[in-house]
């Protein structure tokens, strides 16, 4: 029969082992971080090219193809080395499910290439591909995040993550504006989706901010390229005050937004090191304190021999055996409530998601469909993209057809 | 490097595991579900030998003693085959703390006992002893329940549990009732503290009503010994209306009450088998889903190669495996959302928990001190005790040295 120590002492175990396990989504969301950031570069190259019709930008789109192919790689690597031998990876059957939506989505990266090279693409099309494949590696993220078992560090894939939501924002914005400029002008209905996605920016960077350590948010803000944000914001005013742009700025906008995005890439690197520093402490700590409970548990069962209680320890000793489970399970106890306050904040984009799932149901839509139709629902009311996915829940039981 | 296919499977595969592993702790449930009815019993007739001062009972407790050592080993025995090894079993942390303590305290059991057999205890220490070791074996099942993956599962785990508190608040009213029948009077207080007990008990039988399958539910109501839920009600109202007591009803009461407990029982063995079953049915299902989507990959890939399309997939295939992905994805997510609906009715639980935890820190009170002051403060305000630690909780900011 085994002791209520070795339980103890499992207990214990279970915890570093799920540590280790969340210093390895580190390095995956590393990776997966560059991987996103060559993709949305490619896809802003692929943008002009096309929005040029194949005169500019020709030379740089095969150099991006390459650069991307090389972290796609690296990201591969990491898909592969995680352990998909059943139930050793928490909450393994949605990651493994995101991960093989995306591996579907590169199967048909070549294909999506060649018809941009040969031109057989809108602008707007070979965007929303790209993005496809972005979001379903930020799926990716989100399941790794919402998987953490530890309240401090999920907080940091929570910030990370919605910095890299911020960043995909950023990046879809790029390439909005390159062909609103690059089209000499832009309607009502544009400049209302330009102030979108500026929201969801904001939304994002917010929610980051919230979950950040002090050290953190001053490292981000140390990080910022100022010039470039200036310039974007200068030429954000542009763009959503007048209705005829000067195509000439499509490519100084299109360096200032990825100036810009590209400091926000080196801070993911910043936020990603924090992450892993976290977990490299915190599995520290949890050794230590395994080690100096087993020292503990081993004195008191020493001490219990020699004094040879009629209980199965003297009185003293029950205590501090009693004590150190109490510690443990009141400690599990707050770090769960932490937890759960942690995941709350995730639970808006799961409202979103649920919502377009309704709306691709409902109404046969496509993804793409069903999340124009939600954005244009929170433009049109003024509302929160969240609020509207709230809404539009709330009437799942009235509809008919919908489970 | 690996498919997506490879890890859409990977994804069923961990389904699978997960569902198996709830397999397993249904068993382990069940275990502890008749090592608590032999506790119950034990505390009952403890209670009636010691407020006898040991003219009866005597040799009843000792037969229930041997019994109940019989189910302490089965309980123990399905501890032991708990793998412990890390990161296996969802949730290990926490449910291993939660045997630690329950160990802990078996420890104690056979010095509690002593005490008992030379009346060196009140009954209602004794009492709250057997309770301390009950709500520890409760608290094993409730980290079970919160750690199921499936939301049909988790609402079978969910009713189950809330049965099992449920009985375990009629077992502190038989042996509160039989205390008070046999002491031969009971004051206003005592009967607030038994209207209470009655109270807890309809609260859990409701969130098992709502948490249970029809046939389940019918199942509860022909199992029901209604005689003697009848004989109960008759000696509640006696009880809770007047302050004299004929001592002479102690044992009646006592017989009733057990009439009525042996029958939730024997409920509690139904509705693990359900969940047996449950689990067994979601297993085959799945396996069966797992051999569909392998041949109909295998299928779809075999096409392929004979097609020799441009692309990885002809836009037929890519369009099955779009799906198949998609489908598995969505209905993930559904699983998702309907499981963090069922876990919310488990957070009321955990509200009083920290709230007790909030008053043990901050006031410096033993766990069972700070229950009883909760419940205080729930009767004298008339609201639910949840209603109570919530407010507490809500006050954790404003109060000093709580964190």
């Amino acid at each position: 029969m085994r002791s209520g120590s070795s339980f103890l002492l499992a207990a214990r175990q279970c915890e570093i082992a799920e540590l280790e396990q969340l210093g390895r989504t580190g390095e995956l969301v590393g990776a997966i971080g560059r991987f996103i950031h060559a993709l949305q570069r490619e896809r802003g190259i692929s943008n002009i090219y096309l929005v040029s019709q194949g005169r500019r930008f020709a030379t740089q789109r095969v150099t991006q193809v390459d650069e991307c192919a090389v972290v796609e790689q690296e990201a591969r690597g990491r898909f592969d080395e995680l352990d998909t031998e059943a139930t050793r990876v928490r909450n393994g059957s949605r990651l493994f499910s995101r991960i093989a939506f995306v591996l579907h989505g590169l199967d048909g990266l070549p294909a999506l290439r060649e018809r941009v090279a040969t031109r057989e693409l809108s602008p707007a099309d070979a965007s929303a591909a790209y993005t496809r494949l972005v979001n379903g590696l930020l799926a990716v993220v989100f399941e790794a995040a919402d998987a953490a078992t530890d309240p401090e560090i999920s907080r940091a894939l929570v910030a990370l993550f919605n910095f890299m939501q911020g960043k995909e924002f950023a990046g879809q914005e790029r390439a909005f504006g390159a062909r609103a400029f690059a089209g000499g002008g832009i309607d009502a209905a544009g400049q209302q989706q330009w102030q979108h996605l500026i929201e969801s920016q904001q939304a994002c960077l917010q929610v980051f901010a919230a979950f950040s350590e002090a050290a953190v948010l001053q490292a981000e803000q140390a990080g910022r390229d100022v010039l470039a944000l200036a310039e974007v914001e200068r030429m954000r005013r542009v763009g959503c005050t007048g209705h005829i742009l000067d195509p000439e700025l499509s490519h100084a906008w299109y360096e200032w937004a990825t100036r810009r995005i590209d400091a926000m890439r080196a801070m993911e690197d910043v936020l990603a090191g924090h992450l892993q520093r976290l977990c490299a402490s915190r599995i520290e700590r949890a050794r230590d304190e395994l080690r100096d409970q087993r020292a503990l548990l081993a004195e008191l069962s020493q001490q219990a021999a020699s004094a040879a209680a009629p209980a199965p320890y003297g009185p003293h000793l029950e205590r501090s055996i009693l004590e150190l489970v109490q510690e443990q399970s009141q400690r599990l106890q707050a770090m769960g409530d932490e937890l759960d306050a942690v995941r709350a904040s995730l639970n808006e984009r799961k409202a979103v998601e649920r919502a377009k799932g309704l709306l691709m149901a409902h109404r046969a839509m496509s993804e793409d469909e069903a999340y124009k139709t939600l954005r244009q629902m929170a433009m049109n009311q003024n509302r929160r993209l969240v609020d509207v996915a709230q809404a539009v829940l709330s009437l799942a039981d009235v509809l008919p057809g919908v489970r």
